[in-house]
């Protein structure tokens, strides 16, 4: 069967996570998850200090040919090892993440619709769109409360490259969306819908309509 | 059975109508329509004249409580006599078009989400979402073309009530909406969504997962 792949993009706290979880709670064994935020780009040539200062939200932060060579072999029902990021250190990983095909494949990311190479695997575009004062409030809380981060740091990323680069990158490429779902994974009407367009994939395969 | 009811907005020229076909032409016997446009308020007391210059944007033009009353009686089984609007007298005429209780009942018209007490009879809420620029070509297109109308008159309307109006009400009901729908009936990867959730209902009812 040939898998579903389902593209969910987003800015920074705008509930793409909470989306994937959901999903994940409900059809568990038949999904596989790809995160963009996987691929960010090795700096082991870098100091710490260094990788600290990089810009993360930009498209070259990340290591998208190998997500998408990564992609194209789980369609193509391979087994992939993807690599593994450490937030602590700012850098990949030497070990990486066995991910096997499936019948629905979920890549997620901020920019995942920004590369058309990318955008051309997916079979249905996500965009969760969320204000722009509820998703930094929901980042603060995540990068102090679960990240260990200062206010002050949060604040002084997302002036410096998260917003600007939200506003370049990330916005203009809900023009890409086949759908665009107001609040992420707390909008139960939506999160109904995307469920039963899985589930009759799941069932029934490509088979577009049921007549 | 209690229906699935489900709301349509979006401006003018963005696709709500071709979206409404899909469905119709899809599930036909499953489906009755109701078009806020049919609830053009009747202004038997005015001229010709007077009537054409009023606002058709404004949700004070709409006799939105009788929308509402026919709803809820639809959605309580009843049969109800939607009022026929006529767009070339710009009156409301004398007949009405019997419409019968069904399993899915949709919303249509541009500003159905403005209006709370209707919003909340809505199961789902769909926005259909197209740029401002294609939106006018295609009010240009059937303006003229099929309504036999001037250039000149389409353009003048357009830019005293159909843009105000549109900035003002029709716009920032998108807020309301669950699900975004970019170019509205056009949008295959959506309809497919659309249709087998409709699907869905039609063959299960309520039931909110398959597990």
């Amino acid at each position: 069967m040939k898998p579903l792949i389902i593209g969910i993009a987003g800015g920074t706290g705008s509930g793409k996570t909470t989306l994937v979880e959901r999903l994940t709670q409900q059809f568990g064994a038949d999904i596989s998850v790809l995160a963009h935020d996987s691929y960010y780009a090795e700096h082991h040539d870098l100091t710490l200090e260094e990788r600290r200062g990089l810009n993360y939200d930009h498209p070259a932060a990340f290591d998208t040919d190998r997500m998408i060579q990564d992609l194209e072999d789980l369609k193509a029902g391979k087994t992939v090892h993807c690599p593994i990021y450490d937030y602590t250190v700012h850098d990949r990983r030497e070990e990486t993440r066995e991910v096997t095909p499936n019948k629905v494949i979920l890549v997620e990311g901020i920019l995942i619709f920004d590369n058309k190479a990318l955008r051309d695997l997916l079979d249905i575009k996500l965009f969760v769109d969320t204000d722009a004062d509820v998703r930094i409030l929901r980042r603060i809380h995540r990068d102090v409360t679960e990240r260990g981060r200062t206010l002050d740091t949060v604040m002084e990323q997302y002036l410096k490259t998260v917003k600007p680069m939200h506003e370049q990158f990330v916005e203009p490429s809900k023009r890409y969306a086949d759908i665009i779902i107001p609040e992420g994974g707390k909008n139960t009407v939506a999160l109904m819908m995307i469920m039963q367009r899985i589930a009759y994939h799941i069932e029934h395969g490509d088979i577009v309509s049921r007549q």
